[in-house]
């Protein structure tokens, strides 16, 4: 077997003590802690400040719930299915936060690192922010972090979650720099591009420090309360076997119309 | 279409607004409320007390990290074959919060309403405790939230779960039915049986009155956060591929000692 | 470390060979047996008759494609969050091959190789088919693979399912069970109650001497297919999004009904 | 409610009859077709020549089994921890297949269509090669589908995919490029770099006329019988409890070792 070592320090356990990331679960951070903080925890290794625990909240926040979402729905489809198994319907539900969704947040923090990477403090943000928006826009790519379908002109989650971390002091370069690039997208498009919650998210994950990777991990984790509220409203309020319901009666339908359409054609 | 309402109360949007169980999400929850509290609001549609927070958290934390767990290495093994995807290397750790590990809060939970259903406010714990140790044992099947593999004599979470929850109000007759139970099946056994920490969990979800359904629930969420942080720690200290060659060495070796074995026993 | 040996003997690997159960894949398996085939021999390690062959497509045929089930709508709304990770997609369709759906013929099968397991050979199939019926119906439980929602007076798959059987030489007491059990919970409710498909399937699981836990892997391997085949039919058909919207329409439109209406009561 | 009509062919049911992509599941398919006909029916809506259905199903066994990967690890180690939900052990399993493994076939599917993209007839293959390679090379990115890490000189599955394309018709331009991209990169770089399995599979994908997108589709379905031949093979060689134990057992004794260092160092 080989001789490199396998080493992991998220946890260990001995008879009397459990200890995680290197603190005793009971005595240090049982009813010691809170939940965001021991998510830092989990993801650092540190425990955080007061500030960056008050940030990190309401990042985790922003992202739990948002109605019948493509990730609720399939929750609660899946619980339908298979009651016996609540973990898989959170499972089928977290499945869906992939690059359409939480990958907004991953991509505008990457964006926001590699532009201030090798940036001198007294950079011009602006001229940076530029740079992004014809690179992207050139290429044909969308911005990370600009725009949103609903939440217009601006979306509302933004200025609340810059306004915490201007109070908490992290609200630093990376921030002007995503405000900066949804200026300058909207300069050169002529259109309304505000920054929205996930460019938001991304840029704070980088206030914060953490990895980019992460700000998809936070997103799951929000998102993993929000389908366990999904799965507990189910009983009260059951919804899942209309969706499929009438998901089936409007193919149907809409099959009919379409065939009928093609006899009249023909 | 079926004329029948399809009523959901989680979270709605208009452009500037979200609504999260009927609360405006940017003026009355970010920054206002913590994670456990929204993980409260999301499971019950209500905002928590002080109490019913301090003991949810500690709740929550408890599941978070228990080291190299399967549901860690399944997640640690996911992300190596699947980087790009971070969400399905959480969903593969949580799909292992079943029966044998997060199903036993389940399991004591609903065990402990049953037992006090139709129990009068002066009914004897002990002898309660006697008929459920003696249903179970007597049909030869294990009693959900008692004893431990590992941490003996006592799981050490348990007195801390319960002093937190006694410390807020929230110590009631399901912990006092629960102890009751592994008294009764230490007396019948004649072997250490106390609570654990899943015991403990199923009793504290009954004192806050959650569904007994939602005690996977929590442990979903709280693991959630120790599965994100596992996907932290393998940059730094990766193990999944030494894990999957250890395996795979091990099985060649131990192959080849049972058809060695086989060989002379011909 | 354990002295345990650790045995599997599915598969291995040396630079130019690979053996899967212990067959040379590339001259024993690759062009000279089928998909089915290769299915068998995961399942039992040895290779089938033509007759199991025959018999085991047309179990697997049977529920790849049920049009837009939950699990097809799971599948779809998740590769509509998620399109960098088909494999996610998939996974979160076949979670809701559960108890409800899928669970079924294991069900079935369970209580049918129960049914038999001490019985001799001349043992009266409607005394045992009436005492099972007897049980589960004195218990108010539901007879696992009788009766359909849809499919009435029966459900088309089954008679072609035991056709096939029988030309296999597969059709035997665990048919004649089934077959048995269904008229007997006909004769005491008075109700149609048909063997449905997956009662079929569960019987035949039985005849060809498969473990009942083995069901619901051939309800996943099935399916597998017909979600990936959804996936196919998105880009062409894309209907996910539209799923996605008529929900959030429809809720819109009760939530203000139901609200409407509470309004007129008070 | 929008008016956009919601068309799939996929499937639909009315009392008697099921239709599977426009053909009656009862009397025209079962019995009639093979799995891997079933495959290809759901994902072209076509049924295959002997040809193809020789071709796909030499593809499908490809990938159903290669011992103790990390995806068999998962779903191992999932259904110790929810044996209740066998699906979610074989979902576990199945997210595994990203980028790392499953992505390399579609990869070189996406890089050979476009590659003969605009081709005309009579282009020369290997100049065409040799551009894919130096624009791989030169930006530091690996080639998909050549190469491995241990099946060296050459992977034997490739040359037996390439003769049964052969004998069926389907050796063409594509699986001509993928040889003349493996000689191009080993004349660059000097070093062994034959056509690996994934890398035959996604010429094949392109040979067929399949959509890229549908080779890690072809991936998934082939594991998901590896999978489940996985758990059905754990209660007779029960193997996830040891690798979890000497996963922990292995941390142990590496943590302890490298900690004794560190005191050593200091």
């Amino acid at each position: 077997m080989s001789d490199k070592l396998m080493i992991s320090r998220m946890g260990a356990s001995v008879p009397d003590t459990i200890w995680v990331q290197g603190r005793n679960l009971c005595t240090e951070l049982l009813g010691k802690i809170g939940f965001a903080e021991m998510t830092w925890l989990e993801l650092t290794g540190e425990l955080p400040s007061k500030a960056q625990t008050t940030l990190l909240e309401a990042m985790l926040l922003t992202l739990v719930e948002h109605g019948a979402t493509p990730m609720a729905i399939a929750t609660r489809l899946t619980y339908l299915g298979a009651p016996e198994a609540l973990q898989g319907a959170v499972a089928a539900g977290l499945l869906g936060m992939g690059t359409t969704f939480a990958g907004t947040a991953e991509g505008a923090a990457k964006m926001l690192y590699a532009g201030l990477k090798d940036a001198p403090a007294d950079a011009d943000i602006d001229t940076i922010a530029k740079t992004i928006v014809d690179r992207e826009l050139d290429a044909g790519r969308p911005i990370f972090g600009i725009g949103h379908n609903l939440h217009k002109p601006i979306d509302p989650r933004t200025p609340v979650l810059f306004a915490i971390a201007e109070q908490q002091g992290y609200r630093g370069r990376f921030v002007d720099l995503i405000e900066a690039v949804a200026a300058a997208a909207e300069a050169r498009t002529g259109k309304s591009m505000p920054v929205n919650a996930t460019g938001a998210l991304g840029a704070l994950c980088c206030e914060l420090g953490l990895d980019w990777r992460l700000c998809r991990g936070l997103a799951v984790i929000g998102r993993s309360v929000g389908l366990v509220g999904h799965i507990a409203e189910e009983p009260r309020n059951p919804i899942a076997k209309q969706i499929w319901m009438h998901t089936e009666e409007e193919i149907a339908r809409s099959v009919a119309i379409a065939n009928a359409k093609q006899g009249q054609d023909a």
